[in-house]
């Protein structure tokens, strides 16, 4: 197939169709195959099978064989890639400063997530409130009530918000019928917000969650929010209130989290993300009170299919109009690299 | 105290407060503390402790004393006895025919269940849909994401439901922000329906299952419906969908669900309760991509609040006014006991 090399790096797993729609007549679609990180990186090498790449979809599947996208990987790509189109809310898989550096612009799948995620963060609010995760194991264990403990509904309850971006609007949607009292702090008001949320500035952000029932973390896993949310944050929600964490574990001091859950301070969590994935501190499962998903918040195959058709659309964007969709913050203003001249 | 003698059977946990200011002036409380039914009986008769009752407020939580209020009690009941102030939503535990046949009205608490049922059944939906329930199985038996099934987003699925009360409304507001397409069937269609919500009456009802991703049962449990979703319905759903029940065990041919579930013509089922509680059957336990619940729908400390509030209600509005609200269908249109004279 003529056209500029992209690799795909990650398997597609539903949007077959769309991919030879979006890159077939276009581009000249590699399949990353490279099994360990070295194979990878000589591959990348003038005269190796990805040589003279242009643009790269990239999904985490793919660090389980070659790593993250880290500074060692971003400066042995050949200087001819332009975008990688990350499939992905979350990029910190990806050094996107190392990027910035060599002019390559990154782009991710922000609304593609929205609403799976916002689904999942709903059902652990529900579960926590509610202990059914408890009530779950109580069950299968044989013990039919035994055991449950007191329950709330999330009626008129008040939901504090971290981080205001499409995952978190969607959820104020989600929660609407519930009726209940929407407070949030971002860095800055979101427009998008709907009307019945209260923003917070950092210097009231103690008001806020000194408020909280339900305290939704949706901040995007930086630097400057590695455990943003820490004992004396967690302190300063109501005593029996929950946590309920869909972004990244990291966000979390999840030490001071299980401290809470030892002294009641919290009653509850509900958690999809952990410090370390794959590996979960296994202290948490001495709660019946935490609901554990495996960072699953996005994986459901309508939201799979809709990322990846989202990410194969920005690198289309590029190869098409020599820009695309979706470009991160980090990377928006960075020149983008016209497109290559064919030969 | 003066005034009417009523028994509370089965115990006020939340409602200590209102009970003494909804019953402590205008009549004589005492509380049921047989602990056999022989003792139960053998009390209500001549010169017995419950002797002359005028109105009983009773909690399925009695059963486990005395038994179910069938023929045999509802026919030692003291002649005096004009209302039963039922609290709970479903009334199956007390033979309202006997009670019709002896002239003693039954209440219930219909509304005061609407929005922790609807709850219970939306997070059902959820973890069903999105396999949730086993995918906590799974991390806690430290697999993290392996043996995950196939998941799917709630969002723009088409929801059955049968038996469309007050619990199926708050239902339907509930997903209203998933944007599902709603049909229901009803003996007869609701007025209090939302707008968007389509009635199926029963020639046409095999039509509204086989359009059906997911069916969420809402009737009461009476001789006409028991096992109502049974082989037929099941097997005209459409391959991989999914059943949620929050009603009655008994309302679905449990067979028949275990087989849909074994062969895949169901993907998933979230179920509160069994037709044999508390016992389950073991099979249940065998199906990861079951969520279950031990009957636990209106398991909140605000709606457990809000229904002995209004069982105490009814049971005060017939010792004030000569008639309470919520009365049961059965026993709608005959004649209410007029109030005792006092002496």
């Amino acid at each position: 197939m003529a056209g500029p090399k992209v690799i795909i790096c990650g398997d597609i797993v539903w949007a077959h169709e769309e991919t030879k729609q979006l890159l077939g007549s276009i581009a000249e679609v590699v399949v990353m195959d490279s099994q360990t990180r070295e194979d990878f990186l000589r591959e990348l090498k003038p005269g190796g099978r990805y040589d003279g790449t242009v643009g790269i979809y990239r999904h985490n599947e793919s660090a389980n064989r070659i790593g993250v996208f880290d500074e060692e990987i971003i400066r042995s790509l050949p200087s001819t890639v332009a975008w990688i189109a990350h499939n992905g809310a979350g990029y910190d898989q990806i050094d996107v400063l190392a990027c910035k550096a060599r002019g390559i612009i990154v782009s991710n799948t922000p609304g593609a997530v929205d609403d799976a995620t916002a689904t999942t963060a709903l059902y652990l609010t529900i579960s926590s409130l509610r202990q059914f995760a408890r009530a779950e194991q109580n069950i299968r264990a044989k013990n039919w009530k035994s055991g449950l403990a007191p329950a709330h509904d999330p009626s008129e309850k008040t939901l504090a918000i971290l981080g205001l971006g499409g995952i978190a609007c969607r959820l104020v949607e989600l929660v609407r019928p519930f009726n209940m009292r929407i407070l949030y702090h971002s860095r800055n008001p979101n427009p998008n917000a709907l009307k019945e949320a209260e923003y917070f500035p950092a210097e009231r952000v103690d008001e806020m969650y000194a408020q909280a029932d339900i305290l939704s973390v949706h901040v995007p896993l930086r630097k400057d929010t590695e455990g943003i949310v820490g004992e004396k944050v967690i302190r300063s929600l109501k005593r029996g209130a929950i946590i309920v964490n869909t972004a990244r574990g990291k966000v979390i001091d999840e030490a001071a989290m299980i401290r809470a859950l030892e002294d009641g301070h919290l009653s509850a969590v509900g958690l999809d993300v952990f410090p370390d994935e794959p590996n979960v501190n296994p202290r948490w499962f001495d709660f019946p009170q935490a609901t554990l998903l495996p960072h699953m918040g996005t994986e459901t195959q309508e939201s799979q299919r809709k990322m990846e058709v989202r990410a194969l659309s920005n690198l289309r964007g590029y190869l098409t109009k020599g820009v695309g969709d979706d470009i991160v913050p980090e990377l928006k203003g960075t020149a983008v690299k016209p497109l290559p001249k064919l030969a």
